[in-house]
């Protein structure tokens, strides 16, 4: 078995821990908390479906590398919620360390590789990148919009927040955020999301 | 809101049950079972970090979408485990009609994208779906391996077994059977399958 090979092998063992790190959402069909793992496959899914409502022509395979691999920081850093400040202060430093463990495992050019990707997704300055990010922020929504407000009932989040974190789904969607929009909207009415 | 993306959105909240399903393969670093969700995303790192060992060349991205997209049919269809003989003589007609009926959620020229993706990784004639098989099937042999024998032991499934069902792994990579092979024996050695 050559070096590449084992060295690969022990890169995908370990990122088997990406299935043990819990979000703040819920699944939308059941009562547990999503993990990273099952959340990456749906961005990656939702890339495949919802590519021809990004602003920009994106090149798909990058976007959906980078959502697959997004996340897998969390593996060494954990998950920081969306709307804690405190844990944002030191998010990026705590995340790049564990990037470079992380990919560090692969054979050179690979590690390299896949560190530029996770780069370029932190940047948000590209095209897929933007994309990218987009589904990142959009698909809690759905599933805050599907739970009844769970997460930001739980945390006290008011529709305020909401719009003001989300706003960047535009850069990489206009047609996105407008449906954003109207889901934060509707939440409202609804009475499960508290208007600030 | 477009009458396209209304039935995008609501084929991505469909398939968020596929986080629901459970395989019989235990996570690697937890006791719990591994569900189709996080297994879509492991399979489709390893597409991305073992691609160089594929026989052919291979058209990654379709590999990576055929990955994510294999085991939607369980939603409907189920789990059925790779020793269960009685279950998969109707697996494949039970996986069909799910297929039509989730894929068909979708605007129509993306079912149709969607439905021949699966239907080609079902028929594993060309590089790309061969390829995605093997990894289909190398992976919980890495399961089982990193587990102490979990599933053979709960099953009784015996090396002879373990040989036969992963022999067509060599389809997509030679590479990758020659490191499934020298698993499967690992294990023997080490008490945790029994030979037959």
């Amino acid at each position: 078995m050559s070096e590449s090979l084992q060295d690969q092998i022990q890169f995908l063992i370990e990122i088997d821990k990406l299935k043990t790190i819990e979000r703040k959402t819920r699944i939308m069909h059941g009562e547990r908390l999503e993990n990273d793992a099952e959340h990456s496959w749906h961005l990656a899914m939702m890339a495949l479906v919802l590519q021809s409502h990004a602003n920009k022509d994106v090149d798909i395979l990058k976007v959906i590398k980078m959502l697959l691999v997004h996340d897998l920081v969390e593996i060494d850093a954990g998950d920081t919620f969306a709307y804690d400040t405190v844990g944002h202060t030191d998010k990026y430093d705590r995340e790049l360390q564990a990037a470079h463990r992380l990919f560090g495992m692969l054979p050179k050019e690979q590690a390299e590789e896949l560190l530029q990707l996770w780069l370029e997704f932190e940047a948000k300055q590209t095209p897929e990148a933007q994309f990218a990010s987009s589904l990142d922020r959009l698909q809690p929504l759905i599933h805050n919009h599907q739970n009844e407000g769970d997460t930001w009932q739980k945390y006290n989040i008011t529709s305020e927040q909401v719009l003001n974190r989300n706003r960047e789904i535009a850069n990489g969607s206009e047609t996105l955020w407008e449906y954003a929009q109207q889901l934060i909207q509707k939440s409202v009415d609804q009475g499960i999301l508290t208007k600030s």
